[in-house]
């Protein structure tokens, strides 16, 4: 397999770490043993578990007020692609990529999935662009895209997605992930229902391009860009959708994307229960849609993601199989780092999850003992599992510990000389 | 018609401004006509409109902290019926109450409903409570009703259920209304799919029971008095159970139980498209559900909610329909007096909704014309309807100034004589 | 005065209006002289309220994910001003300008100075911009300003806002707003007191530099650009900096700035009453700032400041004369005419404040009449004062129909082939 | 010193534990010492940390919609002393009571403090009930207290609160807390300005009656019970109320009193930077002022409030000491058991906040390194300090698993034996 980081010094810096790692993880194997856990288990799990880096985000995103680039960003969705190589090589639990168009449009896709098959890298979730006009474009977005009033303009994003589907078909993807913009700015701009109903119909063109063993996942935003009201503005619009479009439309969850106080994890067993989930885009978020590095603020609401998740499927939970993909923006830090330590803190919260009790949970929930079923939880998400995830990368070749290594290898500095900033670099500041 | 307050002091106060009506009312008419409204429709229309008053929001409301009672609440529902009668003829626009079980329950609904006949109030939606226990109660509803892991709760709660549609059929209504606080106050307390599972099971069996010309309408509220999840936490569960329960199941909206920032007047459109929008709980809120004075915080909300709700009569969408009730705690006013003033001001919102020219609103939608599609909208709510909502008062025999005509009957302070504070009194502080 | 509108169309198109106009004027003038309320006082009143124009609200705006710039928008500042006359020469109600810098900057600002003069337009609220790195700048603000670790990127911000001090006494002006997005992603990315103290001592350079004359105010914000904390988070810390850095320095509220769910007039009569109060930036938000057209969600709420601010001036409050101004983001429609729209929704809001009784509202409070209190403002607020706004606008030779006058004059055609389109075009898209 | 949990039961449960807890110990130890933290010291700091328990806080709370109190509940504030003592003996980190009048009130205050004395709880933080009516009280707080317009409920209040530091002085306790529910439900219901004046007038006449050694802290609230206004609505009002009174008085911070979104470790910040933080009321919230367990829904924010704290304890910050409090209500859960959880989970917060690396952490603040700081605080949330925490306990005499001792002891069982219901008990189900 292609490599962009030496081994020899990611084996170097793994044996400085090895024998504490060793340590640790009999110390905590031994602590989980008493509880009826096998640590070699979770380490197992953790390494199987992976989720998906979304091309743009290797680059330093910005707000509408400025964006402040970094030196050595990928110019491309070919050195996009080299920096997801990276983050894989070191978190060893992101071994696919999201790509974005127009933005990550090539001429020869298939010489960009050899490229990515050299590195071990996959290709998912497709996602199509109707939030911005592309120079020359024929009808605009500013007023709406699937659901614009003007035909032109919904015709163009029908066929806009179709090609994605296209593209992706190239890349080895299986699903299509659609967020629209459209919305309003002010009361009586549109007319709700007739708006909605535009939306679906331009939908259904769309769905009946899927493939057979695609899907289609569609994602709902309470605002941003419009500021008074968005067409998919929350779950239930979204559900409906889905429900109507039929059996290949589920919903995707993007954390950030909800009104205040919202108890996402409760959307998520809906979404479960009712045959939709679909994916999710991980971030976290303070005040709207913040996009910042996952666990990063709420790690306890993230671990009660997860909690749902691997209950469903503890339970077997029919037509479950969401797609995990991170969706970030990355302001203040190194893309690369950021990513790298997000893909880990999203794989800690699946492990803690794991180690949760169900059975003794449901008895405590049978019987209304609300402060011990709230401790099985409490107690999985406050054992440090760092050396599972630790365990879990070295024996994949990965870094025990990534961030060091990918600070010590000088690789942001080595591509500032390589790549130099190039003012038509596209698709990033904007998650 | 049995009447509560003088029909002479009504008269005399009526007289007193009856010519700045006509002036005001013909001013107001010449400048509608010039947009070739005729302003006697809205006159008309002003008059058909109805809401009604829940039978518990004629006491003083409180807080968990405290409720500080005034002189003269009614004590029972008969002394509640009373309050309500006086607010219909002094408003003209509450002809209807929704009683409250088993607060409202009495050995002879007949006696009731003549007594209400003879005030020309009919008893609309009514309301189950299995939020609270009572004395004697063979199961409890601390950890649940409806959904409770507990059947002999769930039992009995199914069965208050049918008995207010028992009390209900007595009394000539046609729905009921389900509001449960079902939910937890600590992750992992409740299994969101069982209990979800469990509440919809329950549910089927209340709809077994509902008469053939019945509704049945289920509010969703976003927290309290659970505080971590609530079972119908918002309107996708609500929708998601009102269309797996069936035809005569809808969904409520209470305007205060929703997340901040909300856009609610969207929700009130899916709801139409999806033919599932069963009623209104009005009332106004700054935080969470603090069930305000209708229109006092908020009026340009409830006018953009009227928008919905006309434009669906003007498009004659299918099954619409919904019921129209206040649902407010009266926590420093006169019970009555925010009632009446509550009722006119959605009346006020529902005239100036009918001023908007459709055509010319879709017309500025089709073109994309954002500002002056606002502004058909706003320039209708910045009118000032109150001549036609006082006209068609006077027209049906109320008050042109009712609280003026209320304070001067001296109702309540006839009140404080007649009925002296009853630590036995139902149903107050609690909405 | 040198006119950008055709004189003879705007009077034509008022004739056409004048007696519906005088109308109108007259039966509202009967009505409330019915309670004693002068028409021709509040006339005159509406005539002399002016509130300013930002400089760069006269471009599109835009969001962080795209921006759909219109057909001929200004591309620098004398073009800006161009369109700033004409909001002027037909709302009537928008005599001055305030200024960005660098975006604003000229090499001749007595040029600039006269040909705003000619319009009749005065110059406001400088503002400086330490928010974006300009091309060339020899540090960097992408880890902050004003409050920056390092002491080279605090010096320049410290000289930029000298320089817009310089810039603005060329200009007239009498005050310099200060807002900066300092803050930070992550926890423990900045030390919340350290940083603040550097950006008091960084605010207490610029105050030395302040004229005799001049004003500084401060902005406060609660979130964006930085997503996890912002140094002049709220009024708390607004108020206590302009405390600590002396009378020269007061708080300037933006209404999109709070958290969701803050009462704001509150914060704006504590701003008063501690004598601290600089001055607005009108807007309107649903979800965060958000700033769309003043008054088009929330007109009660801008009601409910202007009673704060009209009640200030009633009790003739020391210290008290708060700059008015719109800061708006206008994404899909004309800038002009939103505008125009949104400088006659404020000076509408002003004009209902006047019509409390002010004298009867605080009989009410001190008696506890908790309903008639506030229908003593929600009656003001419910009067159609358009007869006065537009019989002021008459008065000083502005449009009845401001809107209508505009769009008749084809200035936006006119302008589009006036002003290709230029990607150098500086400051729209942020506010 | 007097039990209430039999020595033996908790022996033979410490034997139990013991050798697990020493492995577990250890190899924490060994971890902590590569990075040269000595768990010792972490320890020792663990057992010296107290927070004080609510006396309220021991009864079964509850909503305006029911309360469902649990068998065994104190009844008394003598029976609410035993259950702090059992808490105590526990968890060994509560040694004082909080208590609040006039619930708490007795004829011989002697008499309470020893029998406090005799199980080693000291009595901290008088708190004052101005926000109920006491039966046959002369003058009413429904319309506010110490802002109220009616002098003789002002007076009430000033008098309650003297006679509250009198209470607190018999007990040796050194402050008094102020919490009023004054507000406003209607615009216009209040004149805000002159409210707080009432307001801060009334307060220098408490400020006045304070003994030397004493302090007074001021709490503030968004919303409720009031439900339009609260006079101390956020920590602005706070600050400026606490300045304006004198030095003895400072501002308390409970956690459920914000804003959504609200950035409550930077306010904790700010209050530390202006000498003005008197202490924390601890609990958990999604919503409003839930008063949920302590860390059961946001331990991360917990940790960042304490990363605060010992963050200007290093500093050695003048005037800072804050006092530490549990404020909450327990609906669902036996309150003994959610009082010994929730000091612990904030225990565990301050012992995680001492393992960061503050030199460390001012490098990574002070080169912007925004990842590495965020991970230096995270990386100590991440640790599992439980080891700590129970050797803190068991060192003290305490439980190294408290629930399990607590739920052998039967101590509830037996409680409801010996405490059958009380209609007249007091103060429980408001927080």
């Amino acid at each position: 397999m292609l490599r962009r980081i030496d081994k020899v010094l990611l084996e170097q810096e793994n044996n400085l770490l090895k024998n504490d790692l060793d340590a640790d993880y009999a110390a905590l194997g031994e602590k989980l043993a008493r509880s009826d856990v096998d640590i070699e288990l979770l380490t197992q799990a953790a390494g199987k578990f992976q989720i998906a880096v979304p091309s743009w985000g290797t680059g330093t995103g910005g707000t509408r007020f400025a964006r402040f680039p970094g030196e050595g960003e990928p110019r491309n969705i070919w050195e996009k692609l080299e920096d997801c190589a990276v983050i894989n090589e070191l978190s060893g639990c992101t071994d696919s990529v999201s790509p974005h168009f127009p933005w990550d449009k090539v001429s020869d896709f298939s010489e960009l999935k050899e490229k990515a098959d050299a590195y071990g890298i996959k290709w998912v979730s497709v996602n199509s662009n109707t939030f911005q006009d592309q120079t020359g474009q024929t009808a605009s977005y500013k007023y709406g895209s699937l659901s614009n009033t003007q035909k032109a303009s919904r015709e163009l994003a029908i066929a806009h997605n179709l090609d994605c589907i296209e593209y992706g078909q190239k890349l080895g993807a299986k699903s299509l992930t659609v967020w629209v913009g459209d919305g309003s700015n002010h009361p009586g701009q549109q007319h709700f229902q007739r708006a909605f109903e535009r939306y679906l119909a331009s939908m259904e063109e769309i769905y009946k391009g899927l493939p057979d063993d695609w899907e289609m996942h569609i994602e709902h935003k309470m605002f941003e860009p419009a500021f008074y009201s968005t067409i998919i503005q929350d779950w239930g619009s979204n559900i409906l959708a889905a429900m109507q479009l039929g059996p290949k439309c589920k919903s995707l969850v993007d954390l950030g994307h909800h009104a205040p106080n919202t108890n996402i994890e409760m959307i998520v067993s809906r979404l479960i229960q009712f045959k939709k989930l679909g994916g999710f885009h991980f971030n976290d978020s303070k005040y709207g849609d913040d996009d910042l590095d996952s666990g990063s603020l709420h790690p306890y609401q993230q671990f009660l993601i997860f909690n749902e998740l691997v209950d469903a499927e503890y339970r077997q939970q029919e037509a479950f199989g969401p797609a995990y993909m991170l969706d970030q923006s990355h302001n203040v830090t190194d893309p690369a780092e950021s990513l790298i330590n997000s893909a880990i803190e999203v794989q800690r919260s699946y492990v803690k999850a794991l180690i949760v009790d169900r059975e003794k949970l449901y008895g405590y929930q049978d019987e209304n003992d609300a402060l011990m079923a709230s401790l099985e939880l409490k107690n999985a998400f406050n054992l440090d599992v760092s050396p599972i995830l630790a365990m879990a990368r070295l024996r994949k070749g990965a870094a025990i510990d990534p961030l060091a290594v990918y600070r010590k290898s000088n690789y942001r500095e080595n591509m500032a000389k390589e790549r130099p900033r190039d003012p038509n670099a596209t698709g990033s500041g904007i998650v």
